[in-house]
C-alpha cells in the first residue's frame, strides 16, 4: 500500500445526486439545512443543485431558491450542475460557485442513450462550453471521463479508448488554455472492479505521470469501497461521494439504480488508512442521520448504525 | 495484486446467521427451500441452523425439523452450530455434517461479554470440546479467532495477541492430533480496515507460512468488501459470507448490528478478479431474491438490483 496518498479531497454530491431522485418532495428548507450542515463537516466542495428542466426533474424545481437561501461558509465551494445554456444562465444568477468541467464519455452507446450525442457531437459540445466559459470568465477545473470502467450497453471498455478520452480532455484543455485540477474517471453505472481500476489508472498514469486523478464511483454492484481502496493504493486523491450513499437510492425501489459511494464510509476508510480528508467523520455521520430523517427512509450508509471505531477506541481508552 | 489466489472456498452462512435474527417467523419450509436452492449454486458448505435454546432464539426452534427436511446434495457440506453439549447432541441426531472447530477470542472483554468466559476458561472449554469430538469421532476442521481485528470493548487488538491466539489454536490442534483445514480470522464486530487486514494477516503468515487462512467478515461499517479484497491480495482463500448479506440485518432496525459480507458481492468480486469460486453468480442472486421474498423486506446485497456485469457483457456481445 505504498502509493497511498497522504491527503485526499472528497467532494460531496449528496444534495444534488440524492434529492433529484427521491420520490417524496423534499422541502427547500431541508435541502438548505442539509447543505449547511455538510459545510460544517470540513468538506471543501458541495454539489448543491441541478439547474435542469423542472418538468423532467421536479425535485430540482427549487434549485434557485435553495441556492439563494444557503449561508455560505468561507473556504467551501458550492457548485451546481447545468446541462444547457439556460441552465447555466440560471446558475449564473445565483451565489453558487460557477466552475466548468470538460465531460466526455468512453462508451459512445451510453453517450447516445444518455445525451443523444455521439463522440463527434460531444466533442463539439465541449468546445462550445469551453468557449462560453472563456467568454464568461468561468474557471474550468475538472475533466470527467464517464463510463471509464465499462457500461451496460458495451460491456468492458478497451483501456485504449479511455486513454483516448483523457487525451481528448487534455487536448481541449491545452487548446483553451485551461489548467485542470484533475481528471475524474467515472464509474457511471457501477461497472468497475479493483482489477479494472488498476488497468485503467495504470494506463492513464503511464501516459500522464503528473496528472492528478479522481474517481467518481457508484455502488451499483457493491464494490464501490473496494474500488476506492484500489484507487487509493494507486495514489488517486480526488473522490466524489454522497453523504449516506444518497442518489440512485436502492432503498426507494428504483430498480437497478444505486447511489454514489457513501461519503462517511470513504472518510472512515481514509481515517483507518491514515489518509487525511479534512472531514470530521462524526459530523458527517450526523449529516447522514439528517439525510435519512429528511428523505424519510433508510439510506445505504452503514456507519449511521455501526458507529465509528474511533468512538469505540475512545471508550476503550477511558475504561 | 500478485498474491491473488487462483481459487477460493466460500462458505455460506445465510440460513443460520440470517434466520436467527429475523423478527418475523420464517416458515420451516421456506428455510428448507432456501438451503436447497443455495446447494444448487455450487457452494460447497452451507451453515443451516443453530441448535440453541429455543427460548433465547425462537427463530431456531425448528432446527431439527429443518435439518430433517433437507434433501442433501452430494458434494455439499451441511453444517450447524452448537454452543453446549445438549446442542451437540441434538445436532448428532440429525443428518447434518457434524464438524468441529476450535474457537478462541482475541478480545478477552468481548469473550466475557459474549460467552461469560475469559481466556483461561475458553481454553479449558476448547479442550473439553476437542476431547468430546475425539471421543465421538467428529472431525475438527477449522480454527476461529474472533475479534481478530479489534472490538468495541477494547478498541484495536495488538497483533501479537492475535498471533498468540492462533498459536493457541495450533497448539491445541497438535495436542489433539487435529489436521486443520484453515484458521479463520473473524472480524466479529466489523472493526477491520484493509490496513488492519494487512497487519494481522502478514503477522500470522510470517509465523505460519503454510497455514491456510480464512476470513469471516461483517459489514458493520461498510468496509467488508474492501477488507475481503485486502485479504485476497494477501492470498487469503477461505471466506464465510451470507447470501444477500443476511444476518444482523440493518434493514430490520437492529440498531448497530450488521450482516456478514454478502456472498454474491464476494463472488462478483472474485469473478472480476479472475478467481474461481465454483459458485454460479446468477444462481446466487436468485437465492438472494428468494431470501428477500422469504423475510419480506429488502436485504443489503446490491446485485439483486444492480445485476451482473457478465449479463451486460453477454448482451453487448450479442448486440
Amino acid at each position: 500500500m505504498s502509493d497511498l496518498p497522504r491527503r485526499v479531497v472528497i467532494q460531496e454530491e449528496g444534495p444534488r445526486e440524492g434529492f433529484q431522485i427521491e420520490k417524496g418532495p423534499v422541502a427547500t428548507a431541508d435541502k438548505v439545512r442539509f447543505i449547511e450542515a455538510l459545510a460544517e463537516t470540513g468538506v471543501s466542495k458541495i454539489d448543491c443543485v441541478s439547474f435542469v428542466n423542472p418538468k423532467r426533474v421536479p425535485g430540482m424545481a427549487d434549485a434557485a431558491e435553495v441556492a439563494a437561501a444557503i449561508h455560505k461558509k468561507s473556504g467551501v465551494t458550492y457548485s451546481g450542475l447545468w446541462l444547457n445554456t439556460s441552465g447555466l444562465e440560471r446558475a449564473l444568477r445565483t451565489q453558487l460557485d460557477i466552475l466548468g468541467a470538460i465531460r466526455v464519455t468512453a462508451s459512445e452507446s451510453f453517450s447516445v442513450a444518455n445525451t443523444g450525442m455521439g463522440d463527434a457531437e460531444t466533442h463539439a459540445e465541449q468546445r462550445n462550453w469551453l468557449t462560453r466559459y472563456r467568454d464568461e470568465g468561468i474557471v474550468t477545473k475538472w475533466g470527467y471521463v464517464m463510463t471509464a470502467f465499462g457500461c451496460n450497453y458495451e460491456g468492458d471498455i478497451p483501456v485504449a479508448r479511455v486513454v483516448g478520452k483523457v487525451a481528448e480532455i487534455m487536448d481541449l484543455a491545452t487548446e483553451f488554455d485551461v489548467d485542470l485540477d484533475s481528471v475524474f474517471l467515472a464509474d457511471t453505472v457501477g461497472f468497475a472492479s479493483p482489477a479494472a481500476v488498476v488497468r485503467v489508472v495504470d494506463a492513464v498514469r503511464s501516459r500522464w505521470p503528473d496528472l492528478r486523478l479522481g474517481m467518481h464511483l457508484h455502488d451499483t454492484r457493491g464494490l464501490a469501497v473496494a474500488n476506492a481502496h484500489a484507487g487509493l493504493m494507486l495514489g488517486v486523491d480526488r473522490f466524489d461521494s454522497t453523504c449516506a450513499g444518497l442518489g440512485g437510492c436502492p432503498f426507494a425501489g428504483h430498480e437497478g439504480a444505486a447511489g454514489n459511494i457513501c461519503t462517511e464510509e470513504l472518510v472512515f476508510l481514509c481515517d483507518e488508512l491514515g489518509i487525511q480528508t479534512g472531514i470530521d467523520l462524526e459530523a458527517m455521520i450526523e449529516c447522514a442521520e439528517m439525510a435519512e430523517a429528511i428523505v424519510g427512509h433508510q439510506l445505504p450508509g452503514k456507519l449511521t448504525r455501526g458507529g465509528t471505531t474511533a468512538a469505540a477506541r475512545r471508550r476503550a481508552s477511558a475504561a
